[in-house]
């Protein structure tokens, strides 16, 4: 109905009155739809989603259960979420079974398994995700043919405010890892990595670095499989292995050929969230000879035969390490899981900071753990 | 249903097996969905839709009327489109008049007022938008608070391959406009525009160039208000002076301050599509001390009294300008508007060049525009 609503725009406005018209791709014009989402001064927000045949309509909101949406005369379903922290949400609607994001929002958290709507609830300017009028650094996209992977990748590098690739400055450099089902923008678009350095950086919390952002896959058939693929112990071996080494034999040194970066141990550090967080470790701590920080958010997968896939980590570690930080929310399905690494890596005396937060298996913990974590680095 | 049963798979994980679990982000597994979109090796192309409720689902697919899809028993809407021309092509479902984007499709088309999403129909490597096993260039995202309009804004920055930041080649620069509702993102995530240039350099056929991709509202009133705003010519005027001036007065500036770039008018063209295109030729036309290569693609929303716009523009024009080309589709519903600007051109004396192609106000115009038009140019 919308599509057709907007052709018949078009054809009005060149054939009848000869207006030129702006491009026609949008099958709805906003004026033809409710407002979504609408945050109030309280904070709280309201969602509205047009579907005047659908039976019923529930919103699935970031961190909460999803929850049932009344319908209106004009068959728009609403629902006021109430006042919230402020800080970036994601959320979805379900009618009829059917997941949709808001048609009446531009604003999406893109994901490689379902894309959600986002909104941004305001805060205070000293929120370090929020866009201050501060001097910004800049987001480089690079492509390239992966050799061990066999496939076209991506990763996103960040230079902080003054970062000159002419100048004599070289920088630290933090590598950070997505989760499962996001691709490398999940960092700077959701996670707002860039906006949390510039703020960081600005305060002078956090020093100036580098942070780089690739594809988290070793393999990406298990992204095709879903969230089933972990429970295959050789696919998830491998694409952890094949991380490691699209890691450490493409990606760093193409960042330490085109970057003035600095090339040492001290001035390397990885971190990453959920299945990005078992990445950290996995790459990390089998490989202190070029990391010195490591800091997982809520790490998840990772096998728990820990004895195998960490060989020999003892005391000797302390001696490379700078930082090992590991991060979990004390509502996360995964704290126990956690909770058991953190205990294992005691009996083997390496030196580690637990921390536990509120907060669940979202990012909402994740953009504070990346809040906490980089002022301690490079110190 | 798909949110609820992915909260239970979580628990079911972290509570009874005890397994590491990946992120649980996702509203639904891939398993439970229908594949979509599914091309045929005969570049047909199946979209299927999971609404097991829905009277109605109809497909709007870019170029085409919305088409009637068809319900099988386990509540699963399909249709298959006859094959199509290799190509990228956007399309969303209409659900009993819900506008929704393929919810088992990660891939999206951003846009300010209605995203859509996209599936590719593979061609041969010689087509410009194949990604070929080439070397890439980088794309690089600037953000700043801006003066003339007074917010925060975003650029992206294409670098040729080879590009050294730190060398002694300076480079052309093209400033590439998007169309109404896109927004910054639009050419290289829709428009492949650095694929294209990829190609075109990798063959010989362009020259390496800087290609610069700002947002192009200089009113972004124009665009909440949705397609209505062009209609209130002092909204549309405003939209497109303040344009000209943020280009002129601080992104071409930042430009040639950050990058290797040649500084003078033979080395600086403009181009863009719809509303890009009609900013190109104000911007551009009124403006020949800038730019010397001007190029529109399916200008649209340009006032007709071109007098008034394009004051004093006559021969001399033609003294520097090295390329003037405009070019529409045949089916494009502006390719009147297009034809009485270049007859106003010729009363005028101003040489140009006509294109006339194939095809509707689509991006399937736009791709072939640029990979014709970016071979003419700095030569």
């Amino acid at each position: 109905m919308a599509a057709f609503a907007l052709v018949l725009v078009c054809v009005s406005l060149s054939a009848q009155n000869q207006q030129p018209a702006a491009t026609p791709v949008a099958p709805a014009a906003p004026s033809h739809r409710p407002k979504s989402p609408e945050v109030h001064a309280d904070r709280s927000v309201t969602l509205r989603f047009a579907a005047p045949n659908a039976k019923n309509v529930q919103l699935f909101f970031e961190g909460a259960k999803p929850a049932p949406m009344t319908k209106d005369d004009s068959g728009i379903w609403s629902i006021t979420v109430a006042p919230l922290e402020p800080d970036y949400y994601s959320y979805s609607f379900i009618a009829d079974g059917v997941f949709a994001v808001d048609p009446a929002n531009h604003w999406l958290k893109p994901n490689l398994i379902a894309t959600q709507s986002m909104l941004h609830v305001p805060g205070p300017s000293s929120l370090p995700w929020e866009i201050n009028d501060v001097p910004h650094g800049d987001l480089h996209h690079h492509f390239y043919q992966a050799k061990v992977t066999n496939d076209f990748r991506d990763y996103y590098v960040y230079t902080p405010p003054g970062y000159d690739p002419r100048g004599n400055t070289n920088y630290p450099v933090l590598y950070l890892l997505h989760g499962f089902s996001d691709d490398a923008m999940a960092w700077p678009m959701v996670g707002k990595a860039n906006i949390i350095l510039d703020n960081l950086v600005y305060q002078g919390k956090a020093r100036p670095m580098i942070v780089v952002m690739p594809l988290g896959y070793g393999n990406l058939e298990v992204v095709r499989r879903g969230f089933g693929a972990f429970d295959d112990t050789r696919l998830r071996d491998d694409n952890f292995s094949k991380f490691t080494e699209e890691l450490l034999t493409e990606i760093i040194p193409q960042v330490e050929t085109s970057y003035a970066v600095e090339k040492d141990q001290k001035s390397r550090a990885i971190a990453g969230l959920s299945m990005g967080g078992s990445e950290t470790l996995l790459t990390g701590l089998n490989h202190l000879d070029k990391f010195a920080w490591i800091a997982s958010f809520s790490a998840g997968g990772l096998p728990e035969n820990y004895e195998q896939y960490f060989p020999g980590l003892s005391s000797p570690a302390n001696n490379k390490l700078k930082l090992l930080w590991i991060a979990c929310g004390t509502e996360d399905f995964l704290i126990g899981n956690n909770r058991k690494f953190r205990d294992w890596l005691k009996t083997k005396n390496v030196n580690h900071v637990d921390i536990e937060t509120p907060g669940a298996h979202t990012w909402l913990v994740w953009r504070r753990n990346l809040a906490t974590v980089a002022p301690l680095l490079f110190r």
